[in-house]
């Protein structure tokens, strides 16, 4: 795997990739101080692949924060994709497979009537997954329009089949395996089944790429992500979009080898205030040469600095006098903001594109009530000064922490497992199982409720509760009459009014349940935009420093040392995650979830057809 | 004018130009039957551009029908210009003007990355005007991905100063002004105080087109269309956009005259089930020659065929017996019904494309309650046989308008002003004119008050109400301080308190009234479509038979007559409009207006954002 140069290498038989994921167009777009942070990211991007002289630019999904983007994100990512990916520079790469079978619409730079130089390969993610009822994509728009090639597209849950993109340069062959977002739930169970099949041509020799979006971190409860040890050992590379922190190592190899390395490559835009979203972000610049590569990271001079700190208000000395101690709390954390803010200047890349305004974040640990204030004035004196003034500290109680762990009787609180949990299918999966068996949910599955709740909140989905309540509804009916015809009558008739009296009641209680968190765990909305939570995990220096979700909720391990700066740091050299400034208390996952943004996000405007919704098992 | 004979004219020098209007892509596209009428119509136009090998194809504004188009209609939008516009036949047309003062961006067919062999190019109506903080239009869009070269913008209400587009083929040379849609009012008013320039170079012999999106017909209310006399004369030909009447003429003319003809394209497609959406449908097809032109009609083959009448029952009889007169106007009804279903299938043009299942509209007087019936229960005789069989019918109660005529005392009964108004300004202009001088709003000006309510409507602006008061509040005090600095303090503050309970209850009386109008005016919501309203009139056959205004509420002189087929029909030599089956009973214009949907309205999505609502006078 060492010695690999490509200095050695025929350009002529090299391809050259620039891999980026999770660039996230629109996001917070209406902010005034933020609004441009991810139109900014892709067009250096972009910038990087005319730079670096690629044959094709690959994106891991979630070009688009939104599924339906606005007129004006859509206006701005064809224009910056008209400046960078046209031109007369001749494309070298051969196209081989049927593009029918892979793309939404032929390829671009075939196309004899555009002029194209850095095509852009694209899956969907979670955020731009089809819409509607025609099912169309942000993606097919760009796609139709001759923007970017879109592949990857598959809508049938019962198996999956990915025939490869083929693409020659050379004596180099690559077959990319582009999977674009689906359920992980369900993905990996087909994962599970041996129902995802990779076709290949076993007779040559292909250097192999898949490419996917989903989730990767293994803590998002069972069968939630998708485990590298069940994708296929011939592939040579995985690109994986979705987790928003960038993991990428320079790295040497050949394909002779037994299991595939991984890039991830993190988002170019920060959407959530995590301690993963705060490491250095980059892409990679991937060299193939026949079954060598070579894997560069690139880091992004303008990505706007973020700074996460965390501090324990116990381990410190706030002062003799127990007098006022909201204000002492206050100095000490402006303090702390200040330090961050001069910190926060090292990040500088130089770039004159880069926004200098920084984003900081203190996650605080408090013990007493009185030592509580309003965040929204306490943010007014870093007006103009911090990009996110409004929301810069996220205050936790410490003591509630502890007490929870000892048990407090049988009253279950739904707050407690909202505090617990990373997302929202580990939320709904705990809070049932922590139920008396009388008040379980015996007919209704806990999977089909939390994609219910996930598609309710993520995708504006008013609708979606109501319908897999009704479907699945009918199917109990349906399967019991079938099934019991034996039974008397009237035992199927108690069944049947318990389980009416369960579903017509199981939208409502547990909903409220979510919908009214106690005031004392801190409901976090980012920004400016209700569209955001953040879910937020402290762990020890160990792992691997993986982990953000970046848009619905963000969870990391680990998080920025206070003074390393960036350019000293980046590219890190291996998963390296320093020490945080709570040392001394015992590391506990502490983690939030907003619920009321359920309510507000019901209220918006982006319905979704929900005729993609399938709630078959 | 006459002898013009395009064989004579040598090909090089002769500009070929398919015009074609309102096209209203995405109108009903949710509909089950009849959503994909809009896309047909504009496929066929640009395949005629193709068929007649144009040198461009211009288009008269709302090309889209919502500013906020899905992306479902981007998607099938983009299709069809990349299928029919794209391609190697080389453009012969030579660009003259400075194309950053005309265009929003590049000219596409100049674009050394792009293959255009029919460029179009577009003004924006008052359906796909730029909306959001940034002021970005559907058609920017397409702009930018090289779809559509998009001109004619202009938001300055100050003055309008338009630089045309200087096209040149051989010794044929155009200047073609474009105005893309701006509020009536306004530009009236700009055009009475001689604000409207436009750039002219009298050195040469130009042919001079203006192409504009404003209302046409007279009877719009005072100053809210705008006055053919006051266009200047130097202009050649005047391409009427908005207007939905199909008014085309062939006709062959030169400049050397003193006045301009007016094309008037029409509607691609019926976005209201009026009179005047049922007259045959058309493109253009000019030709211009040095100084000389020849405009021929092109009827369109694609379009679904819509059948209108009027008939009123005191004309007929129904039957001896008295008993059960629901059942024998509904027998006699759905007898007409199928006469119009018969006389539609004579509208078949045999084109393939043509959608079959047909438009009826039967538009009925009746004189006693026990006439009426459930029109959506007579509608399920015709389901999956018109088109729209829930709304084919429209009633109308014929005593009432008689007996209004003849006064009822002082009471104002706002649904009077509906039924007689053709659109909201009248409405709110006769109105306000006809309360009791103590009632009448003196401190706000009717006007703002109209365009508050058209944009809360048309652009379903849900703040506009709340922001053009608070607006108007402001300023009346301001001007009350800086003019009464002399008055006593106790004066001013009189008027202030009087002011502000006249403001603070305008927006909830007025509208209120507007919410509610009697059960026995009818409400016609079109189709499944919430966003449609229809406005519709009857007079008598003189006339031009113009009128319609798409989208938001039609109005139509003259009906179609019965038995009268489009293909013997089109195009009508001159504007002669059929009497209709009413003509014994005294001719009166009859109007309806739902204005429950402005509250259904309120409830959608697609906000606009309220930066561009300029309320100064």
């Amino acid at each position: 795997m060492v010695g690999n140069d490509s200095s050695a290498w025929s350009q002529d038989e090299t391809i050259r990739i620039l891999i980026a994921s999770d660039i996230h167009l629109g996001y917070l777009e209406e902010h005034p101080v933020r609004g441009e942070d991810s139109f900014i990211a892709f067009e250096e991007t972009l910038s990087l692949a005319v730079q670096y002289d690629v044959d094709l630019v690959l994106l891991g999904g979630d070009l688009f924060h939104h599924a339906k983007p606005s007129l004006n994100c859509i206006y701005k990512c064809t224009e910056i994709v008209r400046k960078y990916c046209f031109g007369d520079k001749p494309v070298s790469i051969e196209l081989l497979s049927d593009q029918t079978v892979n793309f939404s619409r032929s390829v671009n730079y075939e196309d004899p009537n555009l002029n194209v130089s850095y095509p852009i390969l694209s899956i969907h993610g979670n955020h731009d997954d089809p819409v509607g009822r025609e099912g169309i994509s942000s993606l097919d728009i760009l796609s139709t329009g001759g923007l970017v090639n879109y592949f990857g597209k598959w809508t049938d849950y019962t198996h999956v089949r990915i025939s490869p993109v083929l693409l020659q340069k050379g004596a180099t062959k690559l077959a990319l395996y582009g999977l674009s977002h689906l359920k992980d739930q369900r993905l990996s169970r087909l994962f599970q089944e041996k129902k995802v099949e990779m076709l290949r041509d076993e007779e040559h020799d292909w250097f192999n790429i898949l490419v996917l979006h989903q989730n990767r971190a293994e803590d998002r409860g069972a069968g939630n992500f998708i485990k590298e040890d069940e994708l296929p050992k011939f592939l040579d590379l995985v690109v994986w979009g979705h987790e928003h922190d960038c993991e990428l190592f320079d790295m040497k190899g050949s394909s002779e080898k037994n299991h595939f390395n991984v890039i991830q490559p993190g988002s170019t835009v920060a959407t959530s205030l995590a301690a993963g979203e705060a490491r250095p972000k980059h892409c990679a610049l991937l060299q193939i040469h026949k079954t060598d590569f070579i894997l560069t990271a690139v880091p992004l001079k303008t990505v706007r600095p973020f700074i996460f700190k965390t501090v324990v208000l116990s381990e410190h000395n706030l002062g003799d006098e127990n007098v006022n101690e909201s204000e002492k709390v206050q100095d000490f954390l402006k303090e702390k903001v200040n330090e961050a803010i001069v910190e926060a200047k090292s990040l500088l890349s130089g770039d004159p594109r880069q926004p200098t305004m920084p984003l900081i974040r203190i996650s605080v640990f408090y013990e007493r009530e009185d030592q509580i204030f309003n965040r929204a004035r306490f943010g007014q004196n870093f007006s103009g000064i911090v990009a996110n003034s409004n929301d810069i500290l996220l205050l936790k109680r410490e003591r509630k922490i502890r007490e929870r762990r000892q048990g407090q009787g049988d009253e279950i609180n739904v707050a407690d497992y909202v505090a617990d949990s990373t997302n929202v299918e580990t939320l709904l999966q705990s809070y049932y199982e922590a139920m008396p068996p009388e008040r379980r949910l015996a007919a209704l599955p806990v999977q089909l409720m939390t994609e219910a709740v996930r598609d309710y909140t993520l995708k504006q989905n008013e609708d979606i509760l109501r319908h897999v309540l009704e479907a699945h509804r009918r199917r109990c009916i349906t399967t019991l009459l079938e099934s019991n015809t034996d039974t008397e009558i009237e035992a199927i008739a108690d069944r049947l009014r318990v389980l009416r009296d369960e579903i017509d009641s199981a939208d409502i209680t547990q909903l409220a349940a979510l919908k009214a968190p106690p005031v004392s765990e801190q409901i976090v909305v980012e920004g400016s935009s209700d569209e955001e939570v953040q879910v937020e995990m402290e762990v020890t220096g160990r792992g691997r420093g993986r982990g953000s979700r970046g848009g619905r909720g963000s969870r990391a391990r680990g998080s920025r040392a206070r003074g390393r700066g960036r350019e000293e740091a980046a590219p890190p050299a291996s998963p390296v995650v320093a020490p945080t400034e709570r040392r001394s208390t015992p590391r506990r996952s502490a983690a939030q979830r907003s619920a009321t943004w359920i309510h507000n996000l019901a209220s918006k405007a982006h319905r979704r057809d929900s005729s993609d919704i399938d709630d078959s098992e």
